[in-house]
């Protein structure tokens, strides 16, 4: 545990020691052979957690860059179909009205989307949608099958953000049909935070747009990518980049198969614990929409501070999330993503459990030996 | 030595092992205390070395990220005159091309500005100028000082690029009026490359447009860092900012002056052998115009090639810079930036004239013997 607070977050996660020592070795020169297998090494193993075998780019920047790469490449003077039901799919819509016309396709968030709406937006001739597939917000997954579908059954770009799930569940971008996909080093890749990864399709090349960004051009980063050594337009985050190599060594290692089942594992154990402490999830869900297998929402008991539950959990060494914009102190979240397994999730239900007691609230069942069935 | 190639570029540099072990440290959450603490060191030694007492951010980008934050924060759909004589003056007028209408007033790479064709086409409308201070492709130190003194008199916006020259030579902004300045960290600040800095003056705010980037988003930044504790408005590169914090920290440690003299007397004793070889440096100056302090561009002598020469160098462990464009194959460059110190220059200098006489070459005098008499 090193006595560094345990972070168990929708991200950043903890990062294994392996991958922050690829960061300690001295700095080499980003053009030459040894950064460029480092790069396509990076490349390799993502484009199979993205399920894709078209052109994947690293940048140097957070999800957020490789959002507003996706909208601003592809997407400027376009109307677009923005499915929101979250604060993810809120900013993804918010960059889509900066560069285009946005067409909100809103729920409740952590409520299921609504299809029959998005269908009508793109009969309206919306040319795009953007998909948050795991909300971190709210907890929720959303179909992203079903809405590929629905993209490909109208000719329109799908942009899809994995940020919470690439590397921690299902993702099969070109059997989905989502053309621009992308995600963040620092969620399930467990890799530091700083860099994200995005890849495009053919068809997503064909909408191109000429009036592109400098530093998130993505023509540019095709451009350099091309050549060899395998290079970046300008300078990129280095050591980052070797971390990142490092987490897909892991990953590699692990097996993504078995590690989507980890994922799954200890989510379910997390829901055991609130289904045992009769607490209640927060997503609302539907036969299509599922509890997310990376994030936890919980809804708060009543009587309860968020502040002093995260507090007394905090105590224990714990950091667990809250809500974010309104839903700040309704609900907490734990994260189940990365490298983390059972003793980090039984000592994060245990600690949690114990911050109820002490706070007043005595919870209906055991959670900690309910999840500890899952897990065991 | 490590056993690693000695780099002696301008840029990417090498990085202290105290600075690289900064980066072994667990995952924080970038909400809290200690991000907020690393941060606000980094600003504040920063400042020291910009020479302001604005505003100043640390952007989760290159120095090219850096760049654009500038001109589209600040020149969207406005007329800007760019200075060019050299690569990132050029790449300063396609960012403005992109955002607004560039005039350029170009120079040939490593030859001086044309201040007085700056003054037409301030008088003409242009309502900010474009500066890169120390011109890294070409070896010059342009005349800011006396290009501030012309933006004041015609009121207009002074985005001024010390990616190569902040922390390495004499910068002081506000006492030169540029508005917005920046820099990279893997230059004269020998951090890890992934960050980059900017400082954004009053008068600056003033000229905010309302259409920015998302990413970019300069007064995204503005609000984060407004928050206690301080904060970045998306996800941060965490360990590149504990890397720059250290760095910072050996700054504070040697002192600013003296780490400038220490450049100084470096580039001075690279051009005391290349004097001595009767070499030729390749900028053209005058009397206001400078040779750089951080980086030094040489002219091939006829009859050796740059791949022959830099191939030559390279077996000795230590890399060089070419250069750049169309000064490939006629240039080399030798990066004397950041934690380097007389060993690495006589080393790097004593593997040139190796490489001289390997290929043919019998320079005039003792090159290695004039520059250790400049650092003795």
């Amino acid at each position: 545990m090193e006595n560094e607070p345990l972070l168990m977050l929708p991200g950043p996660v903890p990062v294994p020691e392996r991958v922050r020592a690829a960061m300690l070795r001295q700095a080499i020169n980003h053009r030459g052979a040894e950064f460029g297998g480092i790069y396509a090494d990076c490349v390799r193993v993502l484009k199979g957690l993205f399920g894709t075998e078209h052109e994947l780019f690293v940048l140097s920047g957070s999800g957020t860059a490789a959002m507003e790469a996706a909208v601003s490449n592809f997407c400027r003077e376009r109307t677009v179909a923005t499915l929101v039901n979250g604060k993810f799919g809120d900013r993804l819509q918010k960059i889509a009205e900066r560069y285009g016309t946005a067409v909100p396709v809103a729920s409740d968030w952590g409520t299921p989307l609504d299809l029959d709406a998005l269908e009508c937006a793109l009969e309206e001739g919306a040319e795009a949608v953007t998909l948050v597939h795991n909300e971190t917000s709210a907890g929720i997954k959303n179909p992203a099958p079903e809405i590929g579908a629905i993209a490909r059954k109208h000719d329109v770009l799908f942009i899809m953000d994995g940020v919470t799930s690439i590397g921690g569940d299902t993702v099969e971008a070109d059997r989905w049909g989502a053309d621009v996909v992308l995600t963040g080093s620092q969620k399930c890749l467990a890799a530091p935070a700083g860099l994200s990864a995005i890849s495009v399709s053919p068809r997503a090349w064909e909408m191109l747009v000429a009036d592109r960004p400098f530093y998130l051009d993505l023509a540019a980063y095709r451009k350099s990518a091309a050549k060899s050594p395998m290079q970046t337009p300008f300078t990129p985050a280095v050591p980052l980049y070797c971390a990142l190599r490092e987490a897909c060594a892991i990953i590699e290692e692990e097996g993504l198969e078995m590690r989507i089942a980890r994922h799954r594992r200890m989510a379910e154990a997390v829901r055991s614990a609130v289904r045992a402490w009769d607490l209640e999830l927060f997503p609302t869900l539907d036969g299509i929409h599922a509890y997310s297998n990376t994030v936890t929402a919980i809804r708060i008991p009543g009587g309860i501070s968020d502040a002093d539950l995260r507090g007394a959990v905090k105590e224990t060494g714990i950091i667990i999330a809250g809500g974010q914009d309104h839903l700040k102190g309704r609900i907490f979240r734990i994260g189940t993503m990365g490298a983390v397994g059972a003793p980090e999730i039984l000592a994060t239900l245990a600690a949690v459990e114990r911050a109820f007691l002490r706070l007043g609230y005595t919870p209906e069942g055991d959670g900690v030996q309910a999840a500890a069935g899952v897990l065991g």
